[in-house]
């Protein structure tokens, strides 16, 4: 058994950024598919066991189970010193972690989850009310990112791998040519370069579920 | 001058959240109000001076602008000790955060922009859709208060002050009457009783902007 039990799905972006985490800083770990389309964490004694909110990405390391990403992500940077902010950049890692969780992670993932995860096609007015929220989030990260390598500066950080969550997903699914935010893009082929690098369904299980509307 | 200068809006449940908390700390403050639905914030000076994320709140103290409600909250936490988590609930602090930026605080927050304070009637598949993640975002707050007084146990900490953005807010505006949520407002209640305790708009000025289309 793994040291690091990394309950996901590969179409969930949230597990991505944990999945992505623990393979680029090389650490002893095992994906544990969770059929989230399924209803699996709807399940009572799942949320009892594993996380009253829900959702994954679980972590299980140490006999403790832990959630929500940035959460898991501050935690192993600490524990691990890998991709750990300076310790004079705290400040900074916690306002765009809590920006990506407030805004950048969430609205494209909110997009794509209705533009080819949802039973039925979306309402239209729902993803025009979303696809305005992820762009104005995006032209935040793409005027901070094009005077910089990273999130916080030269070096990748925790940061760097909470924003990367749905980066990778094909455009069909996201809705989104991120080619056309030439920071993002350059951004995102740097992280791409780590070793240990892989996209979301090459890291992390699919399983039965969820069935993407527009494969 | 006051120690701590709170660049925010009466409007803004994401200010409210750092107001009153400098508050019930009984911290040295005082708000300056931001004429955030006047475009304030879209202006290039105000952004590079305070905030390139264009958001309020903003806490200058000490010479610094600080952005990200939680952000702030964990900073003034660790700085003056006041409603800090006990050193073994950091983690649960942290996810609960994430969470309320998220989804908690962000669906609720969602929902009454696009009930009371766009120009004209927002669209009812974009008014339903946030109304579900929010009566979602609810049922996971209700269960966990419904064995504690607070968000991390017996005492409040900086969490409550977290998800205590936009539960005060009125009816007419969220579209939610948290009534209907027997531990949420209980909750509400314990927390409304803290010394130094104020609704939003006693404690923040709301200026010329933005018009509420419920008032």
């Amino acid at each position: 058994m793994a040291r690091y039990r990394l309950h996901c799905n590969g179409t969930s972006g949230n597990s991505y950024k944990v999945a992505l985490y623990l393979n680029c800083a090389g650490l002893d770990w095992e994906p544990i598919g969770v059929d989230f389309a399924g209803g699996a964490t709807l399940d009572g004694a799942w949320r009892e066991r594993l996380n009253p909110m829900g959702e994954v990405p679980v972590l299980e390391a140490d006999g403790v189970a832990m959630s929500q990403s940035a959460a898991i992500l501050l935690r192993l940077a600490e524990t691990t010193g890998q991709f750990a902010p300076a310790s004079n950049q705290r400040f900074e890692a916690m306002r765009w972690l809590f920006f990506d969780n407030h805004k950048f992670t969430n609205n494209l993932a909110m997009h794509r989850f209705q533009n080819c995860l949802t039973p039925r096609a979306a309402d239209p007015a729902v993803l025009a009310f979303l696809r305005s929220r992820a762009e104005s989030s995006f032209a935040i990260a793409e005027r901070h990112l094009a005077s910089r390598a990273f999130m916080l500066g030269a070096l990748p950080t925790i940061v760097d791998f909470s924003y990367a969550g749905y980066v990778y997903y094909p455009t069909a699914e996201t809705g989104f040519d991120l080619a056309a935010y030439p920071a993002i893009d350059a951004w995102r082929g740097r992280l791409a370069a780590l070793p240990g690098w892989k996209p979301p369904y090459e890291l992390m299980p699919v399983g039965t579920s969820p069935p993407l509307r527009m494969a």
